[in-house]
């Protein structure tokens, strides 16, 4: 077995990525030698000490900091700025803190200007997650083969940047490097667009009659199926993700809703040529996905 | 085994669909003693003897359907109207006359005004496909426990009606009458507004600049994947699609289009209530669809 990276790992909240990174740092033992986690209510720090994949629970997120060689925030991003006011004072000096948050942007401006000296910021993003959430959620080999995106800061202290690095890379992910903004606008467009526009849909759908209505939930086909299981997902952790990459999200959605206007004209009109060309490159994109074995 | 419920049975068309209802008919044969199919490029017809799911293959459509029981159309609905002035004089006196498009408005209007007295139409939509098309991909069990719509007209003769929801319950799928309005209008919200933003979301991602765009590429999440999922299907029948329900269409994407610009205004301005409002209705309807055992 690989030495310990960490003598002490502290997660910040324990839902279903706080969960999964525990599971997997107690079923191997070589990411710390003890886990520790921090929950918000009395109600999840029961249910981690039941699932026992801590060795020990705090209820204060100051006091689960104290002495951990790295700290995880695994809570929703709208929580960050005041968890980081709460553990700030308490980070040991020389730990790295890292997180889990879906928007890298909004992390960097809450978590930045409280970071003490001497205190690694290396923000993290594992591309992993089902549509289920909180501490009964998690599994140890949710990261396996996803990827992880980390978006250092340039002059980030290298060492702290490849412990983060060689961490996800024994939970089996793919890690990759880019600036926070690049990370949110791809993020917007593959990943947040389609929920706004998941969550959506289903609303639509839910305000058609009534008896409409049943019969859309009667013949859901498969499009309408894929699209309400992204719409499964937690609450907290997308409203704080829409509200936390606004200017992405906002761009992306403005030029999708332009080019569904301009296919929803070319059908008033019975412009052939652009819904062929239109649905042609759907499926060329369909087959680059392939290629880059991500279908 | 069950007496067949047709003599002979004519498919105009060799694709998912036509392929599918014709190995299933010859795997089992209680649906025909004899299955002939029509398609219109040569390559096809070469194909479909070579895979040998049909009796007997013609070229001309209207040769196909002389002496058949039941001839169900099985190409884009956009190339009804030409079929059916083809196959209109040659319909045998008491044959029913079905299909498989995916619309059931302009199918209506496409083929009632040419129906030769004393052939029965009765319309109908097989809820089920792949993103694959072309007589290599259909296959027996397709539509096993799915939903078949049939719309006919009221008046329309009742046994004619029963035979052609017998064969769909011999198909292994589960069978619902409504009017051609109505499932117009279903079908638009649970698929075709779906297809559309799963084309268009291709199209933007597509018209990133260089450098996002391999990163959305790399990165697709669960979201993105499987939009792009229904984003493979074939365009001549898509395009047909959007083009012959025009109405429903349009009206499922003003409707979604006016939602998803309130989510955005509501990210703009911060409206937490709004945005957390939601997402829990589209986890409500994702339940709703679970307990419809749809999901």
């Amino acid at each position: 077995m690989a030495e310990p990276l960490f003598d002490r790992l502290c997660l910040i909240g324990a839902g279903l990525i706080g969960g999964s990174i525990a599971r997997r740092a107690k079923e191997r033992g070589d990411l710390a030698r003890e886990v520790v986690i921090s929950a918000r209510t009395g109600k999840t720090l029961d249910r981690v000490r039941e699932l026992g994949f801590a060795d020990r629970v705090e209820e204060s997120a100051a006091k689960a900091v104290e002495g951990a060689d790295c700290v995880i925030l695994c809570v929703p991003v709208g929580a960050y700025a005041a968890v980081m006011a709460e553990i700030a004072p308490h980070l040991k000096p020389g730990a790295i803190l890292s997180d889990v948050g879906s928007t890298k942007g909004s992390v960097i401006r809450d978590l930045e200007p409280l970071l003490p000296a001497g205190v690694h910021l290396v923000p993290a993003h594992p591309m992993a997650g089902t549509e289920f959430s909180g501490p009964d959620s998690g599994f140890a080999t949710l990261f396996e083969n996803r990827y992880v995106i980390l978006t250092p800061a340039p002059g980030t202290d290298a060492e702290a940047t490849a412990k983060v690095r060689e961490m996800w890379a024994r939970c089996g992910s793919m890690i990759e490097c880019m600036d926070a903004t690049t990370h949110d606008k791809v993020v917007a467009i593959v990943s947040h667009l389609p929920h706004l526009i998941a969550f959506t849909i289903c609303g639509t759908a839910d305000d058609l009659s009534e008896e409409t209505r049943e019969s859309v939930l009667k013949f859901a086909a498969s499009g309408f199926r894929d699209f309400t299981r992204i719409a499964g997902s937690d609450v907290a952790m997308w409203r704080d993700v829409f509200l936390n990459n606004r200017a992405a999200v906002l761009e992306m959605l403005a030029r999708f809703t332009e080019d569904a206007q301009a296919f929803g004209r070319a059908i008033r009109w019975g412009e052939e040529d652009f819904i062929v060309d239109r649905i042609q490159r759907g499926r060329k994109i369909r087959k680059e996905l392939i290629e880059h074995k991500q279908a």
